[in-house]
């Protein structure tokens, strides 16, 4: 599946979701020429490493609307309302990774294995949280199946969530713990080497949820269509750089065989089954990390469910690289199927 | 509350559970002349620390078991299958941190907080799983007042479960991967830095449970005195040097108010309520390491749940110190009811 013809600019070349993008482009055979990298007057004129090519970073507001065919947002949600209009009203096809409008309702939210069909001929496609993505994947194919009631799910969030400079702390402030200094936190409010920590967005002081928790809960039950849907997150930071795991207990609506899930997860796209009880070879965060599909296992019944040879409640064991199918992978699918359906 | 008179043998005294057991006798202010330190031959000679004092460390088989009041086993299952009855039948008060005894029901199986009577006259008695404890510090005091028919619950387990040569493994292994060596594992077959991995206990073919999981369910089943009740664990390792964290959902047997789950939390017995949602204040690995309470915090119902002003199901998120509260102090614990009941 091509990425068409014309530019392809990405906004926040230099970030961790933007430089996987231009990687990812780069492996997929893009020419250089076709690439424009933008990013904040403070990278301005730095280069980013494209093969064998440089590509010199140029600011937002130097670029020109009407001249790219493509254009993925990887910037703050402030950049995306302010530019997401001009580059479609350019003509430009617009995939943006900010929160900014993944809940407008004119706006399609897509995870490709999920409801590829909402794309429709949007010009504008949001992509979704990181949590949601890595969730839906494996719990998309059992809905399909068997239906969802509820989904209980526990997050081991990598710190690239946060960007570049939180990789960067994790990796500074573990030496510093290490040599037996202070942990000295800058981004995160708490140490985050050596730690386990609730997910750093503001929660809500009612209902007691994190931005992150309620992205998940809003996020699936618009690209599911079911407003319905019980959605428990708990989202925690762990040290880890640029995966995601996730413990997720989920209710089915009827109940299903273990051989029935299991080969459901089997056959589903973009998962992978990882699931050896014998060798205790399970998904770990540094087997997701650099990889494109999600990996799945610790696959059992919640024996309590049980109806006859059936269960109604499974718990599964994911992880899923961040920064590639939690962001610029994700958009670079979207990418291509609102090119081949236009 | 004392411990006693006579002699005090820790058995695994260099190990990382044995070295805090000495600890924390030393700041009872329990005299050096009582502390007797055992292990296995390869550290028989070694001296540990006792403040100013210096305890010369001796072989198990030089032991004397009819020369101690009170014995802590800090050592493998199979020490405490052969040494535990020996030291009884010598008259020693014996607390077993091991798994050897947990489930035999003429042995009590003991969080102090969670079922205290159970010690009776005993003279053994069984220290719980370390996960356990911690999520029972919690939900106990919520079972005693609501009921409860399930537990979900997911751990972020610290290296320090699999003993000091793990936390040394966490160290040595963060430094080489920060140096760009390669992480080698060695106890673990995965590796622990910057990764998070299915418990390192073996895996049910069946059940697909680890044994980290199975302990959890039939740990609490036996000390709520309740064969029923679910509990669904999902065991996991972080690159965490000494406190597990644990993500729990709770379904109570009767509905309660947000304000009566929060106040009997509040007044819980080694407890900590940290629950501060506009600062985004919350139990952490590192703030629950070398506390001796629990931390309990997220506390929010699931809304899913609701019935009225009141819900059946609650989340939190817990963090206990794995060696203090989950090991070593629960067994000091232990010794001292045992003892003022004798």
């Amino acid at each position: 599946m091509s990425l068409g013809s014309g530019k392809i600019a990405i906004v926040g070349a230099t970030g961790a979701v933007g430089a996987e993008l231009i990687q990812l482009l780069h492996d997929e055979g893009v020419e250089p020429d076709r690439i424009v990298a933008l990013a904040s007057a403070r990278s301005a004129g730095t280069s980013v490493v494209y093969g064998d090519a440089s590509i010199t970073v140029s600011t937002l507001d130097d670029a020109d609307p009407s001249a790219c065919a493509l254009v993925f947002l990887a910037a703050s949600s402030g950049v995306a309302r302010a530019w997401a209009p001009r580059f479609v009203d350019g003509g430009a096809l617009v995939v943006d990774n900010s929160s900014a409008f993944r809940m407008d309702p004119n706006v399609p939210l897509v995870v490709p294995e999920t409801n590829a069909d909402a794309i429709g001929d949007a010009r504008l496609i949001a992509n979704p949280n990181c949590s949601t993505i890595i969730m839906l994947v494996p719990a998309t194919p059992l809905r399909r199946r068997f239906g969802c009631r509820k989904l209980i799910v526990s997050t081991y969030q990598a710190v690239s969530g946060a960007g570049a400079p939180a990789m960067e702390e994790l990796r500074s402030q573990t030496e510093r713990v290490l040599s037996g200094d202070e942990a000295s936190p800058e981004l995160f409010a708490e140490p985050c080497a050596f730690n386990v920590f609730s997910h750093d967005t503001p929660v809500d002081a009612d209902t007691g949820l994190n931005v992150e928790e309620q992205k998940m809960i809003d996020e699936t039950r618009k690209m599911w269509g079911d407003p319905e849907v019980d959605v428990c997150p708990t989202c925690i930071r762990v040290p880890v750089m640029r995966a995601h795991a996730e413990s997720i207990h989920m209710t089915l609506a009827e109940p299903a065989t273990e051989a029935e899930v299991r080969e459901t997860l089997d056959a589903a796209l973009g998962l992978d089954l990882l699931d050896d009880r014998t060798g205790n070879m399970f998904p770990t965060s540094l087997k997701a990390s650099g990889r494109h599909n999600v990996l799945v296992g610790r696959v059992r019944p919640d024996p309590a469910t049980r109806d006859g040879d059936r269960y109604l409640a499974y718990q599964m064991f994911v992880a899923g690289d961040q920064i590639l199918k939690g962001a610029a992978l994700n958009a670079l699918q979207i990418a291509r199927l609102a090119i081949s359906r236009s």
